[in-house]
């Protein structure tokens, strides 16, 4: 499926630095989970919309490969990569690089499941939200 | 009133830094709330506990001053004290000195409405929760 | 003087919420920085040169008013307003608003001292700066 | 090497909810940091000791795996367990779990690099601070 979906950039922030003097490790997590809900709203299903529904993507494990340091005032862009969607659950990949240089910063991936917002219970997407699980389908693989 | 408060000490985290080496202006108002959870739970009123009564306790405004920095690995002491209890809201203040030395580090102020959980509309607290109403009065200007 | 200024805008990220279901009141001392970080920007002596340049600008104290709640998924805007300019120390005054009704959220200040960053000194900066000096009390009373 | 290492328990804090009315994942990272300074700690060896004796423990990638999750008052423990140790590099892993029932909630796994503070050049940890090192290799596979 051909979708215009714009890359999700943002500037590293002073109070996201440690003493080391970089980005601290934690914040990557929270990068994602920005570009994530970026790209839902890209799709036309913001993740407001998603929860209105009555669904989250509650996170069942994540990783997280550090490649080189991201310093205050950088600017950086995260890539966002479906990776592959069931009827219960789905994996996202993410790739953040220097906006200035295009240099690799930070790999990392999230797995979520598909669960009903009034208990946590898991549920189908298919069944559930069809609509969104087709979409989810014709975008694997695609890239911003 | 007589009430055996235990006070709240905490270790300043690494992830608090930012990098000027010191711990991050902002978070100083986290501690503010984690005194605070710390200050209802010593007087058997634990914020949980509020909150299933329908109540929450929402921030109108705050202040702080920063007198001297913390840094990573210091373990700092958060004194509470009620200064101010109404119908309607309340103001809490704050002190953090470090555990060690005892020295300043920051004072602070928060100044709470009290609201109806379930739609954010201002209640009175004497009429909804008495007993909580009464042992804040209590409470006013005693210290950890 | 005249300036270009661009506005300062950010979307309310999802772990900015707390589960009283709004943008927690600590992260608005956060979007405050950004905003700071934002106008140093574009007034052409980004934070990172400041720095290089041997300055800091040391919270001395801050405040902040919650007038309405932000949501996850807003998006507000930041007004930065220079409001005092002294030799040793500056103050600066923020108000945000809803992007979509232009509603208030939250009105805060934040007072810095100048400080030298080696050691933390206070330094007066129209002698260690003059012409970022001038600059700021060229724009007291400018708004973005 | 038998030594008696303090568990590392803490509660989870209200600004580390989110709007699923739970702990937001990203915060566990953190955890895992606190949990590992205490580590150092209970061994003799802060991590400010580390610091200054010119060694960073940079992370080199992590994995986060959500078993179940944390409310706001719950309080965790936080096991920490050194599973690898090599002249370079050394893994860790943490297995979070509710103090009051034992029940798992977390685990996860950090892996780090040793590095030179001064420039973020890997270096031996065997030659720079031999007693750590040795330190460490004693107690692989031991928990707290």
């Amino acid at each position: 499926m051909k979708m215009n979906i714009l890359p999700y950039s943002r500037k590293a922030h002073y109070y996201e630095t440690d003493q080391m003097g970089v980005i601290h490790h934690a914040n990557y997590i929270r990068w994602f989970e920005e570009a994530r809900v970026h790209f839902l709203e890209q799709i036309g299903f913001p993740y407001e919309r998603v929860e209105k529904m009555g669904i989250t993507l509650a996170v069942l494990d994540l990783s997280c490969e550090y490649k080189a340091p991201v310093l205050f005032g950088d600017t950086v862009h995260v890539q966002v990569e479906l990776k592959i969607c069931s009827h219960s659950r789905m994996t996202i990949c993410y790739t953040i690089t220097d906006s200035a240089s295009g240099e690799l910063r930070t790999i990392g991936e999230t797995q979520h499941f598909f669960s009903r917002k009034e208990d946590a219970r898991p549920v189908s997407l298919k069944r559930t939200i069809p609509e969104l699980y087709d979409l989810f389908c014709s975008l694997i693989g695609s890239t911003q």
